[in-house]
């Protein structure tokens, strides 16, 4: 099978899901074509996955295909954006049906969760990896930066942290426990926190989402917005199942580990206690913005002490 | 140099050439912002080059970065889209300073030539490949489509065609001769029609760019829109480095090997005999749309008489 009736049997049914009509031409031209409505702004992120570096060799391909997906829509929540449409650049060894099969389906499970209609793509041979690029909408000037936070903003995160990046010491788990297979599920099946980031907007002075570890992600706002931070890891929201599993250690994954995709966000005192409930059901203060540079752990001596250097791919072991 | 050192240095001044001020947010938060002009719809694409399929090993880096960017602009040309800016997934086996900067140094020469501003990315370790997604504007509802032509168009293209597909023949020559360096330009440079593709909307009734070979992509409209046509071999565009070199075999080369970036459009006749001359010395009329399914190479018996099936990487050789 030839890489048009590839794409035509898999992908083209995802160019119909997503949901608000903003495509005025999908896939199959040169190029797609989307209507912004008028007083919002284009927001948009392109990201990687290279089998053996983001992903483990012989990853269930459905898994890759939510993951991928819910990754770089995890960039829109950070910006507090409407999801819209993606692009997929899909660079395979050879064109197995059935790879391709599992793969669509996790594509498609995430397309319509996310609301993510595919606009384009392309495909090719090549040692397995995956681009990804996200478009959503945001009103205009109001999109979410990681610069803008100023002393004395409370630093929130939602969910609960280091689940993913423990998840990591399980993948080859044969007989997963039920706090394992909690946690394994969030690695395979992350959820970006789109409603969330939306409802953010006017409220955060800063948004960042966790991809590459708290410690890492706030040490980017930090550096942005030119200001420092202390936090209580006391403070930081761990899952019953991480605790049971990790112990003492818990808090380390929660700090430095990656892959969790939920936000970290800078919100003023008084616009925190007046939100509403749904977002303050979400989130969890860890934490204060202030004018000393520096990332600062609370009590901590053994925690390290300062920004997180973040994820580095050309640092970072295969 | 790690990853954000790397970007910073090579990249980042990339995000302030380009032109046209559309980037309300560049590189360095979780997405970048542009912002659509009113009345105006979003174009883009997104397309993979992967070393060893789409570009020989070893080859020059600062061709590599002008390529990937002009291969990508073609797409926006022929929608008739003006350009904006773009976005580069960039994976390389390592951070080698030498490689980067060539790379750099071609990709900057293209973003300046085709006034496309880098707006983001994502710069991953692994096996050397590239995706570029390219983003430009154009008139709501305007974007030149591949379907949409009607018997009695007449079938148009841009510049010479084959020199690059040709050059493919030369790029180990240690010695080239003046010719062979003409069509080896074409192969390293090519420049995408984006003016010519702006200043034919209104006229073109259908249009696509040249990169897998006339006949494929000839072959791509025609299914588009339903139609089928006539082109007259004796009246291809052909280069005199290449009808030199080539001789009766240059046609060949013209009709089935890819990697020109011209331009095949279709236009009412009344139009094109009324289209100003700018427009009129860079194309040539080639064939007619008919009614008739398929594509007839006429008065060529020896020639393949069937719409190509196009470039296909699943069936093409590494």
């Amino acid at each position: 099978m030839g890489e048009f009736e590839l794409i035509q049997k898999h992908f083209l049914p995802l160019a119909r899901s997503g949901s608000n009509g903003a495509l005025v031409l999908g896939p199959g031209d040169d190029c797609a074509i989307q209507r912004i409505p008028p007083g919002r702004d284009l927001v948009f992120s392109i990201d990687t996955m290279v089998e053996g570096i983001h992903f483990p060799e012989s990853y269930p391909p459905e898994y890759l295909g939510w993951r991928v997906l819910a990754a770089a829509a995890s960039d829109l929540a950070a910006m507090g954006a409407e999801p819209a449409c993606f692009t997929l650049a899909l660079t395979l060894p050879e064109a197995d049906d059935h790879w391709l099969t599992g793969f669509a389906r996790g594509l498609a499970d995430a397309s319509q969760t996310f609301r993510l209609a595919l606009a384009g793509g392309d495909t090719t041979r090549g040692p397995l990896s995956l681009s990804v690029q996200v478009h959503g909408t945001v009103a205009e000037g109001r999109g979410l930066k990681r610069s803008g936070t100023r002393a004395g903003d409370l630093i929130c995160v939602s969910g609960t942290l280091g689940d993913a990046g423990a998840a990591l010491d399980y993948l080859q788990e044969a007989q997963p426990t039920d706090d394992m297979a909690q946690l394994l599920e969030r690695y395979h099946h992350p959820h970006p926190r789109l409603e969330l980031g939306e409802s953010l907007i006017g409220l955060a002075t800063s948004a960042i989402d966790i991809s590459d570890g708290l410690m890492a992600d706030l040490g980017h706002i930090l550096e942005a917005s030119k200001a420092g931070a202390t936090i209580d890891p006391a403070l930081i929201p761990l899952s019953p199942a991480l605790s049971r599993l990790k112990g003492a250690h818990a808090v380390d994954y929660a700090l430095n580990a990656g892959d969790d995709y939920e936000l970290c966000v800078t919100i003023p005192e008084a616009l925190w206690q007046g939100a509403s409930d749904v977002i303050r059901d979400q989130m969890t203060v860890i934490g204060t913005v202030n004018r000393d540079a520096g990332l600062h752990i609370k009590d901590s001596p053994s925690l390290s002490d300062r920004p997180g250097a973040g994820f580095d791919h050309f640092r970072s072991k295969a």
